[in-house]
């Protein structure tokens, strides 16, 4: 028999604990689905890790690879070099940031670093304000920027961060129950946040445009737009954290188009080249490279504008564009997986909330739908999440894959998810939900 | 005529002003030469950015390149993969640190932020020391634990980052003339810091096994040990940054096995896969991974040991022990760089001092011998470069392309250079030198 769960001996496990015991061995993967050692498919409804936009094995990805490779795998930042400029350029064209430039790095919490450096160079202001439910990276000022509360073991953190609170309308920090109050309310917040902590002391104000591992939070109509009115106002740089909900995923180049609101600074990593080779990087406004045209910029990296990587950026924006999945994943949304686990939520009382937009989406599982008591605990260290873990097995007994965070299931397919792979995602939920079910006012 | 210099329109160039003018379009490479798009080839004695380990264009890195693209570009940390736990394996292998964990991240500055946070988790302590003359990498904490003047315009850091001054006989901070001295007073420097600092508060003490971009600095024999015995006597977490020496840059896998000291972390980038792919990581001992056996690790990355990225790390191993490049490496650098660089300096007055291992070597460039005056400043905003721009613009003019930072040439080639291409390394030299004696004593 075929050991498809492996003890990783010499791997240090990121994120967890070294003795986490054995992890499924993935050898193969295709489109929407990827294989174990031992044969077994699985849907993919988390993108692995939401960046797998265009699928696993994508030809044309591939093929960018293998045509970089054999031309030039890498050149460093000092030189020009073609494919880089290329995709900077596509990039300003789908961003809608007109004149500016892309500043290349490794990953999103490079990028989110370096946006941050940037804001920070530009106003001459220190402070960045930060939504609580929120992910930004890994590195020391991108993890204390997370409200997240995988920031706690890395506290205290760098200095100058302060953390509020978003619009959130099914548990809102504010006492709303529709979206048009709870925008309201998470303005005025916001506007307060900045009263108090100066305004001239603010250098920026970063948000991700859709609110991704911290509960896929698509924000009311007007929200983003407003923080765009305070931060032009005070001359706040305003930094769309795109790094998940980027390259299509919610039905847009970039979700704050959506809103057709404008950020100076745009980080964006994963559905940039679907993860094939690691690139991350930030669109930066003309008026924000102004403050560095003759003042140098004190940051970059050794493998800025990695062409290999460039190459698979190129590749991606031209997939996108030529399957016009941008479409695809709003009318998916709109017409297969929405009106879907709506359907769902009729017949299992455990959802208790049903949100996203395009291909991202969450289910947020409760024991009580009037006390919207959750099925695990909301934040860490407050109890078990064995209702959850069944869940996920459930899930995966019936071939699907999906992203568990907390009391929620997140759905994140590829972009080229087909309908009928739809409907299986859906029939495995209906089997998963029967077990959330079972935990229901229990 | 083909326009061989390019202005970035596009890309937000890293570490510079954007203002900065048209750059050379490297357009091929092969071995230890790249062209520009004109045709003109030039003997790469940067390795890029000191990355280039193997060269450009090493069939074997492009193969293993094509190999993993067509099986699987990536897949999340989550699971088990082949790949990474090969590679994760063959570096446990050759750095000597026996049973322990390598944590894979994008690059050399994301090694740097988990391996501090690593030794602060260990510890349970927050300081770190780190010499003055160091780069460690761009993002917040590892900006911070720079000494490098690019930590200057990111300041304040992150707190907890204490700088103390290592040896460097040619320029001493101790007013030794001699190694020996030098050593024994740079121990004992770092000693007293320790104790006045208090040494359960430190957490760590990182520095780069031999100084890179900030000089080239080889530590004299028995300053590596004497931190190890230091770290012992306190509980401090040793972490040799081995991202420019390591894979072979000094004739060892890793520089510090040259003095057969084990640290406790190992960060590693760059020679890995020779740049075709970005990655990094920490190599992490076994005492250190017991600490992370049950408490969860605080950190990691989406594409924490990316399977094509890994894939070409095997590979690169492979090729370095398949060439003998270590043993290669040190012959070379004993038996023609180091005495054909000695005989530049006995007649070229310029040079200062002559200092390196392997193949990783400086000219320091004076304008008088008796004052050591630099022929240009040691830190950044003291005055012009005029005299090392000439200096590097001969070079240029003679097909070498070198990495210069304030008064030194650093010579780095790939570890597949030839005896001939050294030869004609050092005529470039020669007349390049020739510029640098015309300020000499002007």
């Amino acid at each position: 028999m075929i050991d498809t769960y492996r003890a990783d001996r010499h791997v240090f496990q990121p994120w967890g604990a070294q003795d986490g015991g054995a992890r499924l061995e993935i050898t193969d993967g295709a489109g929407c689905w990827f294989s174990d050692a031992g044969g077994t498919r699985y849907l993919d409804l988390a993108s692995q890790l939401v960046y797998l936009n265009l699928g696993h094995r994508h030809p044309a990805l591939i093929d960018a690879v293998h045509t970089q490779a054999d031309r030039l795998c890498v050149v460093a930042p000092t030189f020009f070099n073609e494919v880089r400029d290329e995709l900077a350029a596509a990039l300003l064209d789908i961003s809608g940031t007109g004149a500016g430039r892309v500043l290349f790095t490794n990953g999103g919490t490079e990028a989110v670093e370096h946006a941050v450096r940037m804001a920070r160079g530009h106003t001459g202001r220190a402070k960045i304000l930060a939504h609580y439910r929120s992910y930004h990276g890994a590195t020391a000022a991108a993890i204390s920027i997370s409200g997240d509360p995988r920031r706690w073991p890395n506290e205290p953190g760098v200095p100058g961060v302060v953390h509020f609170s978003g619009p959130y309308t099914y548990r809102s920090d504010f006492d709303a129950t529709d979206d048009a109050t709870e925008c309201e309310r998470a303005l005025r917040h916001l506007e307060r946040t900045i009263e108090f902590e100066g305004p001239h002391t603010v250098a920026a104000v970063i948000l991700e445009s859709v609110v991704g591992t911290n509960g896929i939070l698509v924000p009311p109509d007007g929200y983003l737009a407003g923080v765009r009115r305070l931060c032009d106002r005070h001359g706040i740089v305003l930094i769309c954290d795109e790094v998940m909900s980027g390259f299509g995923r919610v039905g847009e180049w970039f979700a704050y188009q959506r809103w057709n609101v404008r950020p100076d600074l745009v980080t964006f990593a994963k559905g940039v080249t679907s993860g094939y080779v690691p690139l991350g990087g930030v669109i930066v406004a003309e008026h924000i490279v102004e403050s560095f045209s003759a003042t140098p910029f004190p940051g970059g990296s050794t493998y800025s504008g990695h062409p290999l990587a460039c190459a698979v950026g190129v590749a991606s924006v031209a997939q996108i564009a030529a399957g016009d999945l941008l479409t695809r994943a709003r009318t998916l949304g709109a017409t297969a997986l929405a009106p879907g686990l709506r359907a769902l939520q009729q017949r299992h009382p455990s959802i208790g909330d049903v949100r996203g937009a395009g291909l991202f989406w969450a289910l947020e599982l409760v024991t009580d739908r009037d006390t919207k008591q959750p099925l695990a605990p909301l934040l860490p260290g407050r109890g078990g999440t064995e209702a959850m873990a069944a869940v996920a097995q459930s899930l995966r007994e019936h071939r699907v894959w999906p992203m568990i965070v907390a009391n929620r299931i997140h759905l994140a397919p590829p972009l080229i998810v087909s309908d009928d792979e739809v409907e299986f995602a859906l029939g495995a939920l209906d089997h998963a939900l029967d077990v959330a079910d079972s935990y229901y006012r229990a």
